[in-house]
């Protein structure tokens, strides 16, 4: 399905929001001239053999192909025992991986303006494991799986990208002096892996710590790597210190080029359709999958287009404080993107 | 021990900074004739019969009979299995609610001026059990434990927390949307509990959008409940919002009037002894003491003399912005305590 260089990437648009914020992102795309077909695919969850839920075989074979995957926000339809559709997604493509850059925007003021860092959160196991156990009546326990292949392999992909993203520092965030088996092995794997990056500093950093000295001075961090719920907490933490999900964007990466970069927010069904969402979230995601496919000339364009509009404050949505159209803002960074040829 | 009405207090100075900063609350509370004899205990553990760590009997008898201690910061020796000694303190005597007011300090700049909730942590379990396994070579387990008793009891505690300090509302915070079994308990006794409490108001949030919201909003919140790590997280984030460790007081609370009021900031080893500790946190946490035992009046004048002394900004410990000495920085509070009489 390749036509003279063409990538596919499947997109998946998602529910409430989600169709009209990807169709904002195609059109900057198709502005920009950036060399993406898209194969929008629908994923909600089936039940297979056994009552196992899994994505719909269309969609799980045109990622199998395609390896890349563009995601609005989905819904996680309430029925029993129905797991989130976005951890199904991290699980059926071992997406281990989830990777946040959260940088200050210009002109979109917040009480902080000098965030410049990166959440690397285990994507796997961790508190997520799901195994949980009644003990005896009124006593529950859930497990806490921390493995040496899964720490090590975040902690190196941890490094790797300081290293190719020109950062200069990762802080493995744990609660080590509490949990002392787990958080020691993921920290111990981190500590193995810092030996052969020797140009990247690394320090050790308790969660509650980070957290606290994150809102008197989020500039003192770089790269930060973490257990799973550990990074569930902190990406968002540090989403709010930028102004959101709705600007945030985010990255799963899995093995082999296998990645799905989403848009964090929820579904927002109480403007879906009125032409209102923000698509600043989804757009930065696809900017972000731009660069792992190689195609960073693109993912400038459209990125400088987007700071642009916002820092220019005349076309913006409602949610970012001005009064325009998701399909305003839309065209305005669309004629930037057009002005930049 | 009591005489003419005399109140006695369990004072653990602890370690590094402790001293200074005890002995100025001290001086602070003589100058305010607060009705407290204090008995100076040193906690440091001993081993028991089968090497088991414990506080000393003399500490642990003056705690039965007083009830209340007061407590500097204390350093965990660097023993093989040595437990945290915050940790060994809140188990010996079953503090099962630690309780953190976070009130925005006027005079004392941060990003946010707004802040005034209260986080209400289980104090006792959750992933602070201390039940880890290897499962086999590479693969650790960490078990959270979750009970109904513990579950029951601080979300009772947080209610009428709320009813007897006139605050409106209580916020449950979880991740029962993952760990279903063990938050779904933790949950569904907070939403039990509220049954009762029909003044107040009663809300749910995950941990990961409280965070979120916490940093662009902190006035939304007002009373919050939670496990026991969920609380070490927020605590400390909460504590940044209002200017850190060094002015944010603690207590934990146990049944029957059982209590520890504590700075939960380090030793600060290389300030100890100079004369440049702030006392603050260990202040304002004898405020709190004052008031669990219906000391009102005190707590108020203190508390009052030690706002002005930092909104008028002139004798501050480096820390706070200033360059004035503890000593200089308490006897500001103890003219200011003795002025209202
Ligand atoms: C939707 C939810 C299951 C998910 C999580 O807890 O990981 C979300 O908060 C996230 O960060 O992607
Ligand atoms: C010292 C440490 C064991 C403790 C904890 O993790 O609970 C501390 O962070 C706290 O909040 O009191």
């Amino acid at each position: 399905s390749l036509s003279r260089g063409m990538h596919t990437v499947t997109m998946i648009p998602g529910d409430g929001i989600g169709p009209e914020i990807s169709t904002a992102v195609m059109k900057i795309f198709e502005a920009a001239k950036a060399p993406i077909q898209w194969e929008e695919r629908n994923v909600t969850a089936i039940q297979g053999p056994g009552g196992k839920w899994m994505i719909p075989p269309d969609a799980k074979e045109s990622m199998d192909l395609s390896k890349i995957g563009l995601k609005g926000p989905l819904k996680t339809p309430i029925a029993a025992g129905h797991p989130s559709m976005n951890l199904l997604l991290r699980k059926t493509f071992d997406l281990y991986a989830n990777v946040r850059p959260c940088i200050s925007i210009e002109g979109y003021k917040t009480p902080y303006t000098d965030v410049n860092l990166v959440t690397i959160r285990e994507n796997t196991e961790g508190e997520y494991s799901g195994i949980e156990h009644v003990i005896v009546e009124g006593v529950v326990q859930s497990i806490k799986l921390i493995t040496e292949d899964a720490s090590k392999r975040i902690a190196e992909y941890a490094f790797e990208y300081a290293r190719n993203n020109q950062r200069s520092s990762v802080t493995a965030v744990h609660k080590a002096n509490i949990m002392r088996m787990s958080d020691g092995l993921f920290l111990r794997k981190c500590r193995e892996v810092a030996e052969g990056y020797k140009d990247i500093k690394f320090t050790e950093m308790y969660l509650d710590t980070v957290c606290l000295n994150m809102v008197q001075d989020p500039s003192e961090f770089d790269v930060l790597v973490m257990p799973n719920l550990y990074g569930d907490i902190l990406s968002d933490l540090c989403a709010g210190l930028i102004g959101g999900l709705g600007v945030t964007p985010s990255g799963n990466i899995g093995a082999n080029g296998v990645a799905i970069f989403e848009s964090v927010h929820g579904t927002a069904p109480d403007i879906a359709g009125l032409d209102m969402a923000n698509p600043t979230a989804l757009l930065l995601s696809a900017v972000m999958m731009l660069r792992h496919m190689g195609l960073h000339g693109y993912g400038k364009k459209i990125e400088t287009a987007c700071f642009d509009t916002i820092r220019d404050k005349k076309v913006l949505t409602k949610d970012l404080g001005g009064n325009s159209k998701c399909s305003e803002f839309t065209a305005d960074i669309c004629r930037r993107v057009q002005d930049m040829d």
